[in-house]
């Protein structure tokens, strides 16, 4: 094929493209390596090899050139088991990125999105794309729910999308289950009510006998963490079976490949590694912050998941001092109340010694500076 | 957990739900086991033995637990150098019915979506559920593109996305290109004009050049279908560069997971199966053709694609004479101008001399009865 730089490349032909996806940035990720990855709140540890192997051999007894499940009932029946759960209140995505996607289409398209600020950034670029009004309610000061403003937004009337992450992305805060009812509760049956528990091993919070409660609530849950299969891109709606079945619409059909649902199948039969190795990162993230406690020109925030923020007087300068120890982290210094925050995922052991005193260091030499 | 079938279940609860979606009914399949299945234009061949051996001792070397690459960028490298097309304009998802339901948020939500009729399902039941103003022209008698309809729909003005099927389904006809060309060059630049090729290796036909004679224009393929990989959803689409960058920010970040991306990479990297095995199909399509042509009372109708459809006095009835003889198959008959018609996958040699012998049977029977 010729070279597609032609004039006709021009923006002018993209009529067709709607005002709202064109106005969009680009998602801001740019892949950055380092011998330590502290940016994405994966799991330091991959699969156990064992069940990796397992996996494999089991892959090689399927079918790949049939579609798999529509709706992956195999893997929906596991999970409900799992979650002591109706399977037919389950709903699986590659990604529960997606599911936000297919919610934002079944409540926010023409509708409202209300969520709170700081945010995961997926909650509103949706939104914005999908044509919703979108709704952001700041935090209060030390990052909780605030209940009163919630409450007001959701009074002034839906329909639309609630999302109310549980513990909180990016700031690891968890809200007291009474906050967090208070604002559920609040909400009408216009709402459609999404508890985001994406890392709720890490907390020891479960907001499944909330969501039980009502039609209209949903609990959203991710291969992608403790399971330690963020390669897996995996996430899970647990709900009612009517709600279920009005998302399920929404769903591309075979839209949990073949190979997925093998895997996850393996992982949900010998699940015993997940809580073992989360209470090891909740081991380490408190290992780690009893280390940071004497900081003094930075500043560790406490977290219930498996990452923390660092407020540091530069972000700039700190992504780069740690860049260059080999250790990669994430900024969050754009987001609203988070002004020169990192955030660091807790690593394996060994990393996050190398973490701790990587910032030792840094506060150190932002003492000598003063 | 407790039951979920309380009161709090009823549709009452769900106001947040949009209308459009409640009133979408569920994707129309239900899973029907067969000993020869011939339902879902899969190809008959599972992905070859030695790849799929080395696939998995690949996917044995990556990381489960970190996130993929964001948008894949290896495999569109290895997809554009298959495709003689730039990287930048390839988008992967998983599965080529997630990016159908990507354009109808790029460029139908509030805007219109223009298809022929009969047509492949989904792209209406993306439109309707997202909100998109739905025309469906209706296919001249011998299933041919009725290019005035058509040009007087593309004038009456967009914004909005054209669905154009080639070779089409379900009907798997192949219209002439100076046919396609008109309408295609009929469509002003607040269309986005999609030419869906998920069958092309079966026809010999070839869009791309078309695609790139205009930025607002895109070919979408599959490896559900030549490549024998139904069971990985995995779909793409060849554009420019500028309408990929946009479809792109609709695309759920990691969309397409590791062992996905692995087993592609295989693919792309030996490809001498596909043409061989598309070659196979045809010879075989043909072969069945011929052994068809003396039918009385059903008609087999040609084809360009990996499946025809046969029209039968009764499909009820038809479905399950085969159906008892092991044969399974895909009722179209409540398709517009598709009455009484079955739709039916091109199988190995023997399935496909049992599918013959068992239509010439029926055929017999109903000469029979008369």
């Amino acid at each position: 094929m010729t070279s597609l730089n032609s004039p006709a490349d021009a923006a002018g032909v993209l009529g067709g493209v709607r005002a709202e996806v064109r106005a969009t940035p680009d998602y801001p990720f740019i892949p950055v390596h380092a011998p330590v990855k502290l940016d994405q709140n994966e799991s330091a540890l991959d699969f156990p090899r064992h069940l990796r192997e397992l996996a494999v051999r089991r892959m090689l007894e399927r079918d790949w050139n049939r579609y798999p499940d529509l709706h992956a009932d195999t893997l929906r029946e596991k999970i409900g088991a799992y979650e002591d759960w109706d399977a037919a209140g389950v709903v699986v995505t590659p990604g529960s990125n997606v599911i936000i996607k297919l919610l934002t289409e079944l409540g926010g398209i023409g509708q409202r999105i209300l969520t709170v600020q700081p945010n995961f950034s997926v909650y509103e670029l949706e939104g914005q794309m999908l044509g919703a009004s979108l709704t952001r309610v700041p935090l209060r000061a030390d990052f909780g729910l605030d209940v009163a403003a919630m409450k007001r937004e959701l009074a002034a009337g839906g329909p639309g999308v609630l999302f109310l992450p549980q513990p909180h992305a990016p700031t690891g805060f968890l809200d007291e289950e009474s906050d967090v009812r208070a604002v559920v509760e609040a909400a009408g049956d216009d709402w459609i009510v999404v508890i985001d528990e994406a890392y709720h091993q890490y907390s020891g919070s479960d907001y499944r006998s909330l969501v039980l409660e009502r039609g209209n609530r949903l609990s959203l849950r991710t291969f992608s963490k403790a399971w330690g299969l963020a390669g897996l891109r995996l996430g899970y709606a647990l709900t009612h079976p009517a709600l279920a079945a009005n998302l399920q619409k929404l769903v591309s059909a075979f839209n949990v490949n073949v190979l997925t649902q093998v895997v996850a199948e393996v992982a949900l039969e010998h699940p015993a590694y997940v809580r073992e190795r989360a209470d090891e990162v909740i081991w380490e993230r408190e290992r780690v912050q009893s280390g940071l406690s004497g900081l003094k020109n930075l500043h560790a925030l406490p977290s219930r998941t498996n990452f923390f923020l660092v407020r540091t007087p530069d972000p700039s300068a700190a992504y780069a001092f740690l860049l260059e120890r080999g250790l990669l982290v994430r900024r969050q210094d754009k987001q609203p109340m988070l002004a020169g925050c990192l955030r660091v995922s807790i690593g394996t052991r060994e990393q996050n010694d190398a973490l701790v005193s990587a910032l030792l260091e840094l506060d150190r030499e932002l003492e000598v500076r003063e």
